[in-house]
């Protein structure tokens, strides 16, 4: 609550309740442009969406206060962009370009609105980077915020790629950044915040929309995108091929902005790039190193077995994210 | 937690913590069978849905433990059929049928995994039963329970019927139970468990699927999903379509259960039946009488004007339900 005592009235802040449910959905979509895709947008009982090739990829993402995202770490809009991103990121895995977003929004009724329409712009931001509409919603009240968010895409033609197509013999790539959100995450653990740009990567993945269609393309056998931390999600990946994967060391970069924050905090940057979740890079198998397409990386290889192994050993740095555990 | 003093061991209830995130996942899709749309199931990136028109129609809905179900009220089996209902009842307001369906559960890591599996058993049996698929997911640690669900669906290369349609001389009718929901929660509220047909309308909501492709055959100008009451619902269609409508009570028909049900708790059924939200029928508009199809009825007409009228005059008892207001 405002304190007015000695100074200037000020109005307590205005709350979601306060412009109430379908003030706030007017709010938030009025005067927003959509791609030619959106047939029918926001404001009735379903969107209609183009789906051209007569197939549609669909994903679905929530989003938790205290436990995806920190108010007091990021703001309204990088959780907004950051709820949208990791919904398109598994888009463009299948080898889609997303088209449309479905979002869903549960706070408690006295959520600041500028609360609620900081998520939706950052939201809209997103979207439009990749030419996507936001074409529904809902928004009901709950005790904590909690964010879902469906993204649909286009295979344009493509046969969709997935976790099942790797073979032996495959060589392992990925595109996009690795471990720059679990260092952003280290240093506003210990109360910094900065670098500024491993913060950042932190508050909002960068995903390699355009990178997933052109692994499609170039023939990839399959693809997974990288939420849980590399070799935890290389491990879907070796699950449903039934194949191992070896990553080498000598082929994993570590940017020098992770080293000095490793450094600074006493932590192994490279533990991060190999374990570290939230960065929605894109791993992806091809046939041969000829068809790793320009802006990928190769990490390792597929080859016999169920495994993932560094360097030809089990890793002993422990695994990835996984809920409730 | 158990108490074991005095008696037999137990074992405490097995949580989602002890399953796990994916053992949980694995779950409640292992042996699951898919509808012919279904192209790529859960356990990628994303699923692949046919949408064989070129289009595909989407609807996203939250349900919140406390706001729109108490576990006390319903069984898990209940909420998850109810979660999956409200929106396929979406996909058919707009004139398509549902192929596939998304899911979100947020809960706490001590929720206890029988109810997890509940909710999803319950999900599965609405799905299939309209014919579509539980195509993808996700499961997130919260402090309370918020489900999210987002439908697809299939306009067969209909147009869309959306709410703007409406013309004046058009003549409104509905499909499915009205007042039902709301006098199976007044029983609840009472502390009540039967009459079980009104309860279980509130529990379990019945939308009448197959009567949006029909109304659309049919012709119907405009359509909706009663989910916040009849009068609030024809009040969308009022605003979109820029006309009045009005509803004539001699049309409406009150089933003897709520009006025992009424006589019992001292409420008036047609309360219920023009503001009780949460059945999930449909009220639509159609060109002439004749065009109304068999199982559908009429309770009033569209007219020039800006609002919604009982007999021709504004309804005096109040509105449908809005989230924070």
């Amino acid at each position: 609550m405002a304190d007015n005592r000695g100074g200037p009235a000020h109005d307590p802040p205005e709350t979601v309740a306060d412009v109430g449910e379908f003030g706030l959905i007017e709010r938030v979509t009025a005067g927003r442009v959509q791609p030619a895709t959106t047939l029918v947008g926001p404001g009735d009982d379903g969107a209609v969406v183009a789906a051209a090739d007569g197939r549609v990829v669909a994903s679905t993402d929530l989003l938790v206060e205290g436990v995806h995202f920190r108010l007091d770490w990021s703001t309204p809009e990088h959780v907004g962009r950051k709820a949208i991103a990791v919904n398109m990121a598994d888009i463009a895995a299948m080898g889609a370009v997303p088209t449309a977003l479905l979002v869903g929004l549960a706070c408690p009724a006295t959520t600041r609105s500028e609360v609620a329409e900081g998520l939706a712009a950052g939201m809209w931001q997103e979207a439009a980077a990749a030419g996507a509409g936001l074409v529904g919603g809902d928004v009901v009240t709950a005790s904590e915020i909690v964010i879902s968010v469906t993204a649909l895409g286009d295979l344009q033609g493509r046969e969709p790629v997935t976790r099942g197509g790797a073979r032996p013999g495959d060589v392992v790539a990925v595109c996009g950044r690795l471990g720059w959100s679990a260092a952003g995450l280290a240093v506003l653990g210990r109360g910094f915040r900065s670098p500024v740009n491993v913060v950042g990567a932190y508050r909002v993945p960068e995903p390699p929309y355009a990178a997933g269609p052109q692994a499609a393309l170039a023939g990839a056998t399959a693809m997974i995108d990288v939420s849980d931390g590399l070799l935890a999600d290389l491990g879907h990946l070796v699950e449903e091929s039934s194949v191992a994967i070896d990553v080498r060391t000598d082929l994993i970069e570590v940017h020098q902005r992770l080293v000095d924050v490793g450094t600074a905090l006493g932590a192994d940057p490279k533990h991060w790039v190999l374990t570290g979740g939230e960065d929605h890079a894109l791993a992806a198998t091809f046939p041969e190193p000829a068809a790793v397409p320009a802006g990928w990386r190769t990490i390792g290889t597929v080859t016999r077995g169920g495994a993932v192994t560094v360097d030809g050993k089990p890793y002993a740095g422990g695994p990835g994210w996984q809920h409730f555990r």
